[in-house]
């Protein structure tokens, strides 16, 4: 979710321009559009013209530390987001803000207010956390775990036989990004299983029996994945050593071409191409491409009832 | 991210209010806003008094597309909420839902306003997807893939002699969540092991001897616990005979005292109370403390550099 991210606070991060996030819970859907809107800066992000620190204050529901904080950001001068439930916490904090002149900006509140207008229904006006709310303990709950650990026990090509069980099955060589995005997938409650394309290793016969239009292949450019094995093989400390091909350029673009010819004999699997893709964008492509086989909406989308 | 979801779209969804969900780029931000915001109508979504569906539509990048959609939406009586980064995509939408009388919402506008006027920077104005966006292959991105792959291998005790290398272990009995919340918070970028607890297996040495300050343990009310292991036990078909006592009461009691006890003897461990915490919401308390005893900052928080 954080695509800008660039480094973990390994000291007291004060360089740069400060952003402060401040939740009633988790903080994570302010980080969430924070970082998608610190994507329109990447241009000066990345030479550090104007470097961005962002600091995410979560859980919090009472005044006292919430004026703290907003005090904080005046001193520091910092920019001050905010998403909390409870109206009144919400106009407090504004008014504070603009008392210790630190620009702010309600992330929460416009959804809430179109939400409620659109159903004529007015917004509870408690934070998640509050008593009173739903119990996690609802399906959805359940069937996310068992995605995720569905997904867990199918990666690498383990268990084929269990193919079949899943929702989504994704094929390419290896370093095409099979297990993130597997990962990403399972979060999102979908079971998920990922068969590694190698060369010389057969792949399992119930690939090409189960239901095709849940298989997609993976696909990336030779050049980006003959770098991204290098940087692995380092990692793993792999000798560099001509024992291992894993990463020289005329072995990866064998493996790319068998891989090739595998996904031509297949034509029903949707072929991804990863290259610059970040996890989130190819789950995005693939779980529209599934929806719209699922459904065929005159327009593709995704639909979920709440 | 979807806390209220609560069904798939097994068929075309059409009753309740509509919400479209508009992106040149994932949908995902959107979506994580409009989920959060739904959260504040629990109390009528639950009991269906005013069902709500979603429908995203990803990567619309082009004008025809968009106004397709707007016009969707016209005769179906959404609300639109929309994320794009071209200004001039935005200004059309937000014109052609005027012209059509479609309630609008701009999610991303504000915020990236705001952090453009706070850095003295323009926007982009490019959706992610565009050309010249920043690489994917950042230190970052194989951080994060390598605090996947290492939770994986991680999950459910393996590897005792790993823990050293953990970022974050987790311990608790049986379906206190360890999987599901180690695996967010690799996405996160943390590495993340889990270590259960169960009656009559001696715990690995290796738990007490690794920096202690790394360690927390996950609690839960035995009632929530015993029907979470019911319905496991379920799933699982495993058979409700007395030889598996894993969901019995008497059983669930004495094992959560028995990691009470444990967690007595080792004092520095934070003890985790998830009952009715979503698993995000455990992920935000533990990395909230995380970062706090790394950081010892007079106001806990977590903090990035972009
Ligand atoms: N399931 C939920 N029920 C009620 N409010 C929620 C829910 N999820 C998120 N929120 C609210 O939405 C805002 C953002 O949540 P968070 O992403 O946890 O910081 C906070 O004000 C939360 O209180
Ligand atoms: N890394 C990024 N660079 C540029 N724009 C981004 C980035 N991430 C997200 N955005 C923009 O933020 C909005 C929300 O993105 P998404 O969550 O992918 O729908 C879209 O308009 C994207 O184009
Ligand atoms: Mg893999
Ligand atoms: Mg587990």
């Amino acid at each position: 979710d954080s695509e800008g991210f660039t480094g973990e606070d390994d000291g007291e991060v004060t360089e740069g321009k400060a952003i402060y996030m401040v939740s009633d819970g988790t903080g994570w859907t302010a980080e969430h559009a924070v970082s998608a809107a610190l994507g329109q800066f990447e241009h000066c992000l990345v030479n550090r013209g104007c470097s961005v620190s962002t600091h995410l204050f979560s859980g919090i529901d009472d005044i006292e530390h919430l004026m703290e904080i907003v005090k904080h950001a005046g001193k520091e001068g910092a920019l001050l987001v905010y998403t909390l439930a409870d109206p009144s916490m919400a106009a407090s904090c504004k008014k504070a803000c603009e008392l210790w002149g630190v620009p702010s900006l309600d992330v929460l509140g416009p959804i809430i207010e179109a939400i409620g207008s659109h159903l004529g229904v007015s917004p509870l006006g408690l934070p998640r956390g509050a008593a009173g709310r739903k119990s996690t303990l609802s399906e959805d709950y359940f069937r996310r775990i068992e995605a995720i650990e569905f997904t867990i026990k199918q990666d690498d090509g383990a268990l084929p036989h269990n193919l079949h069980k899943a929702d989504i099955v994704l094929t390419g060589v290896s370093r095409t990004g099979k297990t993130p995005l597997s990962i990403y997938l399972a979060q999102k409650g979908y079971k998920v299983a990922n068969v590694p394309i190698v060369m010389g290793i057969e792949l399992p016969k119930t690939l090409f029996e189960i239901d095709q239009d849940k298989v997609f292949g993976l696909t990336i450019n030779p050049v980006v994945l003959q770098s991204i094995r290098r940087t692995r093989a380092k990692s793993m400390g792999l000798a560099e050593d001509k024992s291992s091909n894993y990463s020289e350029m005329d072995y990866v673009k064998e493996e790319l071409e068998y891989a090739g010819k595998i996904f031509a004999q297949n034509p029903t699997w949707p072929i991804i191409e990863v290259t610059s893709k970040a996890i989130e964008e190819t789950a995005a492509v693939i779980l529209r491409l599934y929806h719209d086989r699922k459904h065929k909406y005159s327009m593709p989308r995704i639909s979920k009832r709440y």
